[in-house]
């Protein structure tokens, strides 16, 4: 730890935040994101309404280590209709419709031919798949299985009216600066089109924790929030920020924070940095899950590569490619609720308040238990067993040996990280304890 | 270890020697001990008739580090009775009665008067429970939730004729010397009154410790037994002893050895000292449960504090606060049998004796295995399964290397520590192993 | 690991190979061994035709560390015959009925006289024992207990025409140069008479890898095989050959291949070698168990003896003593199937190519992931899953520090070892890896 504890409030949910995060997540939903274009710029200004978000962009062609960044994808319409002009599969009803990427057409085509270029799901046959080709110039359709089997053998008017060009790579970025250059970073992907839990929930949880710790009075860290496409973009931002490096000390992905299922911490590469002991201690008592560190996933594999090798964790609820709704439509609004995305949040805000708040002591009165009676600190009728918070503080003097934190106590002593942190408040206030 | 190991004989236990604990324990049960007074020095004369015990004393009103010794409390009666002098609770009848360290009180009242003095214990309505008001200046009486129900409205004739004055905190210490200075700690706590299992059981399985340590021809360790009131005690025993404190190379606090439930040690703070492996080893292989240390409990708090650091553990059977007759008047003679005393003595005998047989070897003979068939150890038939002596020899063989002692051997071959230690002894007399 | 990857064949186990093996065995299993000779020097001799193996030879009497070779024990002929000839028990019938190295016998005897020499199976009674007296000078009959009960009080004539004399104590070895001077050992014992799954199935099976051995055109290490009898052909090649000890790197002792049951490793005495871990991975992943050093067992124990302190470990099936056909006439050629030696020889080989093909990398595109779409091996498509080869490439791309093998990338992500060593070859084709 590199400053003493912020006063970072104990409880800062407010009531019907839930309901406030999902109606941002209504807001940015609509919109047709990839890993560039229109659709992120528009995105990444919805989020500069709730925090100072700096818009960076960077033109396309750029070398970002092993990668390049593409051209500019935008689209303007895209459509399988009758020779008649109705529209059978229209992007405009659903952005999921298109392949992401895909290049211009204008043609008429039997179903035969069209066959190749169309995805479905025919264990869903309701869902529409998301499909991209970001590398490869091809395209593509995506529709439900039942929309292919009523399709009928054409001949159809394909229109896909799309633009790849040069351009730029969008991303925001927000620093929030704290009592130490260290840096936290946090971050979350904005290239998926109308998906909700991947990635808008990351999103608007992300923001409401940017908005929150703008709003304290200080904090031990400095904080850095990347809102940028996934992969290319966490690339091009490290490519950028060499100086940045050297200054994360901790750091999470944020993706995937509603949709059922109980909390999934990922950890760090090495499994072993504070960040992965925080989260751990705290997604534990939540009843959730930790896995160790594999290779495929979110931003997290970048900032985690043997080159950088950053301590930065991830924080899900069940993770991608495990539940059946990922990477289709039916990932939509009502896939994710208000109450997870309040316990999504909470749990990042406590690991946050561990982060500011965890602090080794020195026991003041370290030889045998100082006499708690004569401060207050004791019940005066003996006999009978010790109460929480009683209990507490004994862990905490136990232990405030110079080198247990007070993370270090709750994970030892099985309670709550607030209970502990309460506990070394008064007896550093009773003159029992000094930050070390 | 300091020594070559001690001639300890390896079955010194008494046939019925549970018996004769229980009934030195009927002995020390009715006086009326608290962290001061007449009744504890009653009780260190007592123990005194089996062991050459040194009686200490302290003034009151002497500082030890955070603390003060408290005023002496003596009581010489205290009852509630009717105004026509029918005793309905009596002091005499059971000291339990009385909230220990009372102030002086003679008054007569009603019971909506007296009511915020009484303690009872609803759920065991024909228990009386134990409590005390050591630091804070008060007074009360503890009857069963029975007594309380058939007490009527009063008025009551309400006497307590106590004492609370200067005068001394007593304890008992005894040391027996080993070829080592390093010592081993035994400490058991005697301020409690009518209370069997806490501590009666501690206290007599102590004193008897001491007994058999007594008659043996030599003693590797220095062996400290402390006979003190509970938290208090020890602390002024370590504030008057600073010297002591380097040469505390283990330690165990005894208490509650009865009243049923499997055997219970409780770690040092660091849970990785000797005296944790050794009782871990042999409470293990009696299904008994090993624990983690916790802030909570008897004077294994004060040695674990941060500034002593020292190692004690603790055993026990069913812990403090998890058996309901826990500090009431159910914890009697009753509570506590022969055979549990029988089992718990053993159980610390055989944590001595590991203590003062733990050796590590060196094999003579380490280059492939020694043909025990020509000095009589292996069987002269071949191919058959080895015998149990065979394999408690091919064991110490094969781990000493002078880095393994026989504890090491006995946890790596989960064979009983006798067993190896009878094995290093057979192969020390072959030539075959030679103490490091 | 001391030299680059070997190119070893991933597959190199020919069909068929099972039954090839079980010939062998047959063809070796009438010869009556021991630990000295004729079948011992008949048995390397018919070795001797798979591989190059050079026949050592010991004179009887020559001491080796605590032990001295025995006189050497030949067998004419053996039975327990009716005055009139008819044999009852015969050597000739099954070496197992005369206990190894009897002295001879000339003497006619009723049953009362003979029982004292008889050794008998009452809980299988139609099974040979197998029994032995190498350093005892006496003699005596296993036979089924149905026989002892047909015997008849006698008298009988009793012959065992056999020599204990001077002579010599022979082995096989056979070493397999690599590119590295440091040794793998690889022993079984060639001392048990008709016992086909103790030991001839560990004979077959490390005969049947030398040859495979021989068969590549290079190998990282040198290998060595040992064909000895137990216990004492270990311990006097092991006091023949000092020089050798420290280049032994890693070893296994073969044994007991056959015989139902799942393939149990027995680690070294440290159990935290290289060969450990090896093993571990591997017969961890066919379900096989994994069992922590012990010194009961084969020639293992002198290897891992405190002064050699070798890495040696075994496979082995349901080990020696955990199967009642355990040194008996019941191990015999239909105990031992051809499905057993092929899973046993293929984990064997499993575990050399390990050995030979370990290896740490260096990430040579460390900052973030590789594009691997641009090599063509990653796919097209985006939006699903990955597949088994993509993840096997990126486990292998975020390990790949310089610090992490391929045998530790394959323990971390839980894929086979072939998958990572597969993945490494690609990348490393790519320019993604450097060995290091």
């Amino acid at each position: 730890m590199t400053s003493p504890p912020a006063p970072i409030p104990a409880a800062p949910i407010p009531v019907g935040l839930g309901l406030v995060l999902h109606q941002r997540m209504a807001e940015l939903y609509p919109i047709c994101r990839s890993i560039t274009g229109d659709g992120v710029r528009q995105t990444l200004q919805l989020i500069g309404r709730e925090i100072p978000l700096d818009l960076k962009s960077v033109q396309s062609g750029t070398e970002a280590f092993d990668w390049t960044i593409n051209d500019e994808w935008n689209v303007t319409d895209a459509y399988i209709a009758t020779p008649d002009g109705r529209r059978l599969i229209d992007f405009q009803a659903h952005n999921l419709h298109l392949v992401s990427y895909s290049t211009p057409v204008r043609a008429r085509m039997t179903l035969d031919e069209l066959r190749p270029h169309l995805h479905t799901l025919p264990d869903h046959p309701d869902w529409i798949p998301y499909r991209t080709t970001y590398y490869a110039r091809t395209w593509g359709f995506c529709l439900t299985h039942a929309q292919l089997e009523a399709l009928g053998p054409g001949p159809f008017d394909v229109v896909i009216d799309t633009t790849i060009r040069p351009g730029e790579l969008s991303y925001g970025e927000l620093v929030i600066p704290g009592d130490s250059p260290d840096e936290v970073i946090v971050s979350a992907h904005v290239c998926h089109p109308s998906l909700a839990n991947d990635n808008l929930s990351g999103i608007v949880v992300a923001t409401e924790l940017a908005k929150s710790l703008l709003a304290l009075d200080r904090r031990r860290y400095t904080y850095r929030f990347l809102f940028a496409p996934g992969t290319i973009g966490s690339i091009v931002w490290l490519s950028q920020n060499p100086d940045v490096w050297p200054r994360i000390r901790h750091g999470l992905v944020l993706t995937g924070l509603g949709g059922g299922g109980r909390l999934v911490y990922k950890q760090t590469r090495h499994g072993s940095r504070l960040i992965d002991r925080i989260a751990g201690h705290l997604v534990g008592r939540r009843e959730g899950e930790i896995r160790a560190y594999s290779p495929y996933g979110y931003d997290e594999r970048q900032f985690n590569s043997v080159g950088f090798d950053l301590p930065v964790g991830r924080l899900s609820r069940t993770p991608h490619g495990e539940y059946p709704e990922y990477h289709t439509s039916a990932d939509n609004l009502d896939f994710v609720t208000a109450e997870e995305l309040t316990e999504s949040y909470a749990t990042v805000w406590q690991i946050i308040q561990v982060l500011e708040r965890d602090q080794r002591y020195r026991n003041l009165s370290p030889y045998g238990e100082p006499q708690l009676g004569k401060r207050g600190l004791y019940p005066k009728t003996g006999g009978q067993a010790a109460s929480d918070a009683v209990m507490a503080m004994l862990w905490t003097l136990a232990y405030s040996d110079g080198e247990h934190s007070t993370l270090d106590i709750a994970e030892i002593s099985g309670l709550d990280f607030a209970a502990i942190d309460e506990a070394a408040g008064k007896l550093a206030e009773a003159q029992l304890l000094d930050p070390v």
